[in-house]
């Protein structure tokens, strides 16, 4: 089936946001096994809005709306969607009856009489409770036709999608689309494509998509089956050919798993502390653990010893070493790491020291060129690093590329089975 | 004029990017005063390329289309554009050497035989040159409607579109449009748009568009005039006013200057060395300041200290402190950055605790709550902040709100004619 989506808003037409709520739409979509030909933006203008809903009605299955559902004259959405289908809006109870819960809830008496215009449904249509906001989902079926309507603030469109949107979509195809996320770290996006070339060229069902991230490759595999059980049957022989492939190269099977989630994880289930160290990134490294909610668990300290004198005065680095090697070496980073053992007594370590550029580099030491340290119980392990791209691509990579050695060296610290510290 | 913008590739419809080119290339229309009603998506599909080329000719004086301009099979907006309006592709000389000369420059000798589809154009095409990749630009002008074909990667076309495209675009236009950006902090989303309502309802030219950043407002100001001269004196007065409005709160009027810029030209222009302490944000503010080259000149240290002993043994918090009044306090922030002033001999400090959540709120100390405590060459001010949203919104805007105190602290003790330290 095909799905079409249109972003209502004159905020996308002015650049005012960027539209990230198209890019997840589309990438649900996509794992659904839906084939997305169109994506338009229109602003909060009627006529404009019918063209585009017409137009969209022309040639695609599903019709996916998104925004222009607020309480403000300006949103349209609604409205013209019920004209071109040519039903009238009326008020229902149930979303009335939770505006009401939501503002009270808040904490506010009055409710301003715009606020009911979001209680307006057109006849015959579908209503998805919104969690998170006013404006509730609607879904429309219009001869073979499927219209939907979801609200434009990503903290209310995103848990809707995957609630309600997600299953429903599913029902309207003939079988069960079932997909499961592959994540891998420390594979280049174009080694990982050529190690499942065969995989990919020969596919029908289940399907393999990769989606490249910074340092990371995410595979998605989407099977279609008569059920959810009968499509994780499909998939299972290919996440096992990916896990031979891959090996510990991938550290998720879940999508909504992130990298920083695997290393603080894998920290914390091996009652590992870790400390931090960051010239180039400046704090980036720790600040990215730190996403993770219940870090404080593993994350002591971080230090940002950008300057040479707070690489010796915090991290004890010798000056010698900085003046016979300099700052961005193999041996800065080494003492870099060690100091930051010493001085925090964490168990486990990470170093970073680089040129981020634009400025800084020479002909021996190019702008991004980068030292990784990591420690983890005794056993230090050092990468160099050659980034392309500007001073913040650089920093970036070089994050992704701190927690991928940071997981790899406690992966290998445990399969050498040092297991002094678990007893 | 009206505008209308085609952006081109799967990696949109499926979800694997998001589309950042589209919102820059609307905010920049916006500033050119051409009004945009439609973006559209489309693949590397010829039929579907040519439907949405030719509806947007149907309906706008200016069509741009964004990617699908590379070597492969797969890329065809150029022959479809070609197509569209009748036109052979004809080997260009000029394109062709430059392609010669940017694979050179990269060191290879070989260049693939599909790279030289690059150096067809259209008939009557005027040519942009691409100065980062090889895929140049292409303008062709079709009775009074104006095509343009842009490359799709964001280091190419960002450069080509502020260098040739606005001129261009400025050129169709009767008169030409002058833009200033007007960039705030400190002052709240619907605060600033209060503050400057009578303004924005009486405007005709110049114009006021407000964007709004998390904890910043930038105001765009709009002057169609006969010459940039003319544009640029009708802008005066109104940032005059601006100025009169929102005094200090105004960081900048340089589009290209971040908020993290003017903090550390502030600091650089003051000869101030500063250093950091982050327990929430753990390392967001530090990385931020190093978004900036050259912040070497004055970041020297940071600390990242999310367990208490880390703030007792790194920045000498008291344990009664913390006892009596918990991590996330004004007394723990104030011992924070004076310990960080004490060990780093800064002349400034900037200290951070709060609770991002989204555990650790209790109904004293909610989620949101954070403190920030800032000082400058012995003058300390602490904040007290209470911010919504999930754990990142809490995080990215405390950081904002970091960047925001330091810089009101910095200014306030310049302003009190502290002027020993210059001396």
């Amino acid at each position: 089936m095909t799905v079409e989506l249109i972003c209502v808003g004159t905020e996308l037409l002015l650049g005012n946001i960027v539209n990230t709520n198209a890019a997840f739409i589309a990438e649900q979509c996509a794992a659904l096994g839906l084939s997305m030909y169109h994506q338009s933006v229109v602003g909060d203008n009627e006529e404009r809005l019918s063209e585009s809903i017409q137009a969209a009605l022309s040639r695609s299955d599903i019709i996916i709306l998104n925004g222009g559902l607020g309480p403000t004259k300006d949103d349209l959405t609604k409205e013209s969607a019920a004209r071109v289908l040519g039903r009238a809006l009326k008020e229902e109870a149930h979303t009335k009856e939770r505006i009401r819960d939501y503002f009270s809830a808040l904490g506010k008496k009055e409710i301003t009489e715009n606020n009911w215009k979001q209680a307006l449904v057109p006849e015959g249509a579908l209503v998805v409770d919104n969690q998170n906001g006013t404006a509730p989902g609607l879904i429309m079926q219009e001869g073979e036709k499927h219209i939907i309507l979801l609200p434009g603030p990503p903290n209310e469109l995103l848990p809707m999608f995957k609630t309600d949107i997600v299953p429903y979509l599913n029902e309207l195809q003939p079988g069960i689309i079932t997909s499961q996320m592959v994540k891998i770290c420390g594979v280049g996006e174009s080694a990982a494509e050529t190690m499942i070339l065969d995989l990919i060229e020969n596919q029908s069902n289940p399907t393999i998509a990769p989606y490249a991230k910074t340092g990371e490759v995410h595979l998605r595999i989407t099977a279609k089956a008569e059920s959810e059980k009968e499509g994780k049957k499909l998939i299972k022989p290919v996440v096992k050919e990916l896990k031979a492939r891959f090996g510990m190269n991938i550290y998720t099977t879940d999508e909504s798993v992130t990298l920083e989630n695997a290393v603080v994880d894998l920290l914390i289930k091996n009652k590992l502390s870790i400390a931090t160290a960051e010239s180039c990134t400046a704090g980036m490294l720790a600040a990215r653990l730190a996403n993770v909610p219940g870090v404080s668990e593993t994350l002591k300290t971080g230090f940002i010893t950008y300057a040479n004198k707070s690489k010796r005065k915090f991290l004890g680095v010798k000056k010698t070493t900085l003046d016979k090697y300099g700052a961005v070496s193999q041996e800065t980073a080494r003492e870099m790491v060690k100091g930051t053992i010493f001085f925090t007594k964490a168990d486990v370590a990470v170093a970073i020291t680089g040129i981020a550029g634009p400025g800084g580099g020479t002909e021996e030491k190019p702008v991004g060129l980068v030292y990784i340290a990591c420690q983890v119980c005794g056993t230090i392990a050092i990468q160099e690093y050659h980034f392309g791209g500007n001073r913040e691509k650089v920093r970036e990579q070089t994050v992704v590329a701190a927690l991928t050695l940071l997981r790899s060296c406690i992966l290998e610290y445990y399969s050498k089975k040092h297991f002094g510290k678990e007893e």
